[in-house]
């Protein structure tokens, strides 16, 4: 009667399986236990020692103290209440939106917010628009729903407006609307940039004028060591087409899962039925909503001072090591740093030859829809320790070097 | 520059909204703190009163101490590896299945398990098979996925697996295969009936037989009142075709939204690429690990006494207060009867009536996905204090009598 794994046939698995659930990817690699292992500059995981645990552990009894059996029971589908007012206060605060309850859902993670926000707008087969290259993750959601992707590269000063409206232009011409345009405003994941506030406002008005919405996700916009802050996309658009993503997964921890969608309340509430889940994290709702008022800011400066003594040492370690012809970005915030190489580098070939030596990265590939990206990766600055990064660089430097030999670009 | 919460135009919505996305229902009701206002039979949350606030905030203590930086970290895509070892000993010692790490998926609540599954199976207008009636949240999940459903009827002992099986060759006859038979095996949600161990090796069978999968949703297996356990469909298979969905919700805290799947290990590494959400609340995850070991046995014990105690009285106030001819079952276990009455009641329009006197239930045509169950409700007797549900059950039977007398069948 008990039972040991069993296996489905993969013939019946195959016949039963949605256009969502064939032709998937492995299972995605993306586990901070395995990566503590290395030295890891593969994903934007949080610096591990600076997470509040102490701090996290006293907001709860608090909140139990407090309002423990809320605590415990299902929520609302919108977010807790006392979580929402604190956002709202963070945003008006700090990034300028003036924003009310009913134009906010509260989400497990940024990633949350753009499952559903796919789920609302995306049938198989639409056409999106993204940045190239973008988050990863934002990749493996696009075509887990099956978007046709339009891509807009990503110069110096952020999206490059110019070829968005290009695109939409031509769009147009073939009757095609694209359901969105997904930007990453600041501190780009991958790139490390930040869109120049012009860029923002022709984004808005470029959405407004076509018809169709922007998904502005701003996971980072706390975390800034140098240059001026720039609004976010949604405060510069008064059509009511931009939604902004954000995550208390940089400036709390990412354990918490807790993401945000602000939007115009019609968006917002069918997001709402869409989100079958007895409420978002209602326990950890309650205890960021103790935690936040008493420490966020705080933390934020400790963590700013963290990460970018990190980005220098990362910076001055590529001057170092990078072999002649490689070009990296210099980030004002964020984790990221995005390094081309010449032409004749693949990265997704150096990868296991840095895993060997107790190194990883992300290869560039991962951060475009049509496998572009080749002679690329992205290094997060995040995780791995002080002391690791010039050793860690060294290894990518001297492998990227065998493999220019080897290429005959020396 | 700041921004008042903007409207996008509804006609502007209409033309970028998904299949998923248009025409869904109103925000949905569910909100305990809304229904705390009222005698409130409406929805299945835990008794408030029994949730375990201060051992939570001492298990957060303690898994802070010992793990505060994992715990506030990111996490892998299956879940918390300490969780799924603490679920696998607990499957093991109280529903006899002997699964192991690859065969778990740690889920948001049983909810997010269903949504995964309805994704990695189910296009638009593909065929499942329910029950009904069925739980009102899988309901709204297969209307927003666009399943059409083929509804088996639930009658004394559980699902009608007669009926079952004529569906299955009618399909087949048609040429159409269903994606999922989806099954609450215990103390069924909404009418509080368990399957038997005969059926429930039949439904096994049969889903071998037609090539398609058994979902079995076991959300109330710890709670039994009365009567032998049955093994779950789960454990009758050797097939590899039943999925087992099942979740902490009940038996410590709606509020940690943990819940999980058991499946063949090729169903759960597709679910886990569909799930990108940097791990299911990571920092809940590390608490309930914690807190399970330690008290879930004396917890379940405890609340089996409030709900068995709570079960007896609405029995006996059903007993006085319901009009001649109305039926109703009599559970085992779980939250939920269900309330039969004589032709020519309309449960949904007594709902304002009940609620204009304090009292809340759930129409019967939530339950189905074409609206019968309309002189029929479900009762929860898991969240109105003891001394309420007389006085709420005689508020339900008065209003029940006005309008058999306004039907003129007295």
């Amino acid at each position: 009667m008990a039972q040991a794994p069993t296996a489905t046939s993969p013939e019946k698995l195959q016949t039963l399986l949605s256009k969502r659930g064939k032709d998937l990817p492995g299972p995605r690699v993306g586990d901070p236990r395995k990566s503590a292992e290395l030295i890891s500059f593969y994903a934007g995981f949080p610096d591990p020692a600076s997470l509040p645990a102490r701090e996290v552990a006293d907001a709860t009894v608090r909140a139990m103290e407090k309002d423990g059996s809320w605590a415990l029971q299902y929520g609302n589908s919108t977010g807790y209440q006392g979580l929402v007012d604190v956002l709202l206060a963070k945003l008006k605060r700090d990034q300028g939106i003036d924003a009310r309850r009913e134009n906010v859902l509260i989400t497990a993670g940024g990633s949350q917010a753009l499952a559903l926000v796919l789920d609302a707008f995306v049938d198989w087969d639409d056409t999106i628009i993204t940045e190239a290259p973008t988050w990863m993750g934002a990749v493996r959601a696009f075509k887990n729903v099956g978007a046709q992707p339009v891509s807009i590269p990503v110069d110096e000063q952020g999206t490059d407006v110019e070829a968005l409206e290009r695109e939409l232009v031509r769009l147009q011409g073939e009757g095609i609307r694209p359901k969105l345009i997904y930007v990453i405003s600041n501190f780009q994941n991958p790139s490390g940039i930040s869109t120049t506030r012009e860029r923002r406002e022709r984004i808005a008005a470029l959405a407004q004028e076509y018809g169709t919405l922007v998904l502005e996700d701003d996971a980072y916009y706390d975390l800034r060591y140098g240059g001026e802050f720039i609004s976010p996309i949604y405060t510069l658009d008064d059509s009511g087409s931009t939604m902004y993503l954000g995550t208390f997964s940089k400036v709390m921890g990412a354990g918490m899962r807790l993401g945000w969608l602000i939007a115009p309340p019609e968006i917002i509430q069918k997001l709402a039925v869409l989100k079958i889940d007895g409420g978002t994290n209602v326990f950890g709702s309650h205890v960021a909503a103790e935690w936040v008022p008493d420490h966020l800011i705080a933390h934020v400066e400790r963590l700013k001072g963290i990460y970018r003594h990190r980005r220098d040492l990362m910076l001055e370690a590529l001057e170092r090591h990078m072999p002649e012809g490689t070009t990296w970005t210099k980030p004002d915030g964020g984790f990221f740093i995005w390094v081309t190489f010449p032409d004749g580098v693949d990265t997704t070939r150096m990868l296991p030859q840095a895993r060997e030596r107790g190194v990883e990265f992300l290869p560039g590939s991962a951060c475009y829809m049509n496998g572009e990206g080749g002679n690329a990766l992205r290094l997060s600055f995040s995780f791995a320790s002080d002391d690791q990064i010039d050793p860690g660089i060294r290894v990518i430097g001297e492998i990227a070097k065998g493999e220019l030999l080897e290429s005959g670009t020396p």
